[in-house]
């Protein structure tokens, strides 16, 4: 069992991450003092949440709440129908959410967490790789517009989030592969060694063992680094989003069905990294580093559909300012930077990718 | 022309009250370097908004946004699809929103701000009393749930105030003294001397008049020291509630039609002070200062409802903590007081009012 610690200037939190973390989730439950705590999941992790609800004895009031899954779900109606329902619960300012399940479930509730009588405490509990390495830690909460994906949200941190690594044992095989898709981001980013690269390829015993405590650990560290020094997201926080410009313009072009978010991610890192060998600005080395990665992983970097189709949805993307858009590039390993593109240069230069 | 400095741990603004306080919003706007400016408005203001943007020459991209009026439409719907147009309009975390009305416009304006990209910056132009006295000023924003009043919300601080009382000109003689409800509050609460009251009864002279500037000044200065000790409302910053949690359940009630803030607010400020003095805790002059000061305002403060019919509306106040309401009273002129009471004690007390 590990856990983090992230620090901002408003908060600091604990990310307990490892077999059996939500065995810790009662007692930091009971100091919160919450006058009562609401479980929140979706159709796929809802029996979970009960499970949990079950295991949570000495909580006088608790309630459970069920949404729809699913990123076509994460939008402003399911947080303004779960603040309505936090409301018909009779939730106060002493209450506490707990989201259990995956990235949607986390940006969604944690964003009616924020909004709800201006704020209410939460807690996450991750139930995906995805979540558990990147969404459930740093306080980005939020929903999608039909304009694009995240446009509405809030920063608004956790008190504590519990990775449990067994939970990671229910999921289907494509959840736990696509899950690694910000894992890769990482890796790329330099937050762990080659050597934490030794659990791949992933069985359903290595799901359960240290290494992958140790990976997620890895991340998770990386990330409360990056948070601490940054985080409103206007400094190095931002290369947190390799990849996602070109990924989330993925996932809005095949309407959030095609791709899930770690496949889409696991694309975009890869379109980021050739353009930024056409632009001179990435050392070729990396492609074969991404490339040998991702084959370990089991996951897929290439798509069929054309780049320059994905276009008008990266003009959209929130990470712009002006005409311009901000990209993550890598100069080499472990090196990453922000390059500013005029909409013409970025045009010009996925056109030819 | 007074300007007022508002501090909260995390920003500083100013508040500037007068007439022609307009006229510093440009070089405000200036200063921000945005990279474009939104004027948002309903049908009652929209001309306003209309004069203020061309007056504002020097900024490049300027756009213009009208919502729909009046409290029905404080709604998460109306903030989520003001949020939409920001994003057609391609507003970036470098673009701000001005917001030119009442509070119900500030309120929505504010929110939407709030949660767009994670929030971004905005600014509000009070067209209201109410509004330039109390709600623009503070950074509490949020709309209405069919539950209850502002249950969804943010805190986010503007930019800057401008509280330009030759709008106040344009209002309908209802709005002017309705929004004197707040300014009662103001007085009890101890924001300025009875002298100050001279400019009453208005006339639509004495709303251009020094006199009327100081008592908005009066109100912002009082509110600014309570937000700068208690941003987030759970200490002194309380006391601003007074008579709130019987004005929020008359409006609701009333399904927001028949009241307008001011006018709830003053009825439930009489409402708090008959209670406070049948619990034994409001000194008895007190109803007689508020009778006379409203009167002086030409404010109602009597209604014809039953008191206890509200009483379901009050429990689902979001001033409350599991099954107590926390009440502001006053213990005499300029003494208020945070009374906790429980469901039952508050149904038995307003029960016999």
């Amino acid at each position: 069992m590990k856990e983090i610690r992230v620090k901002t200037a408003q908060s600091e939190y604990g990310v307990i991450i490892g077999f059996g973390a939500l065995k810790r989730l009662e007692s930091l439950l009971l100091g919160l003092h919450a006058d009562c705590v609401v479980f929140v999941a979706d159709t796929n992790t809802i029996s979970i949440a009960r499970q949990v609800y079950n295991d949570i004895t000495g909580i006088k009031l608790k309630k459970i709440i069920e949404i729809p899954a699913g990123e076509v779900n994460k939008t402003p109606e399911t947080a303004v129908k779960l603040c309505s329902a936090f409301a018909a619960s009779g939730l106060t300012r002493g209450s506490v959410a707990v989201a259990v399940g995956g990235g949607v479930i986390g940006d969604t509730v944690g964003f009616a967490a924020a909004i709800y009588l201006r704020g209410i405490r939460f807690v996450q509990v991750p139930t995906t790789i995805i979540a558990a390495t990147d969404s459930s830690v740093g306080g980005k909460t939020g929903v999608d517009l039909p304009e694009g994906k995240n446009l509405i949200g809030a920063f608004r941190q956790p008190e504590a989030v519990f990775a449990d690594t067994c939970l990671l044992d229910t999921l289907p095989g494509r959840e736990i592969t696509s899950g690694l898709g910000e894992v890769l981001k990482y890796y790329l980013l330099g937050a762990f060694e080659e050597k934490c690269l030794d659990v791949f390829p992933l069985s359903r015993d290595s799901l359960k063992s240290v290494d992958f405590e140790e990976l997620i650990a890895r991340c998770v560290e990386f990330k409360a680094r990056l948070v601490c020094e940054d985080e409103f997201d206007n400094g190095v926080r931002r290369y947190l989003n390799l990849g996602h410009t070109f990924g989330h313009a993925l996932e809005k072009h095949c309407e959030y069905t095609r791709y899930n978010h770690g496949e889409a991610v696991a694309i975009g890192i890869k379109i980021a990294v050739r353009l930024g060998i056409k632009l001179g600005i990435t050392d070729a080395e990396v492609l074969y580093e991404l490339d040998s990665v991702a084959w370990k992983m089991g996951l897929q970097t290439d798509t069929e559909l054309k780049i320059s189709e994905l276009f008008r949805n990266i003009t959209t993307d929130k990470k712009r300012l002006g005409d311009n858009s901000n990209i993550i590039l890598l100069k080499r390993l472990r090196a990453p930077t922000v390059v500013t593109l005029t909409d013409s240069e970025l045009r010009e230069a996925v056109s030819e990718l």
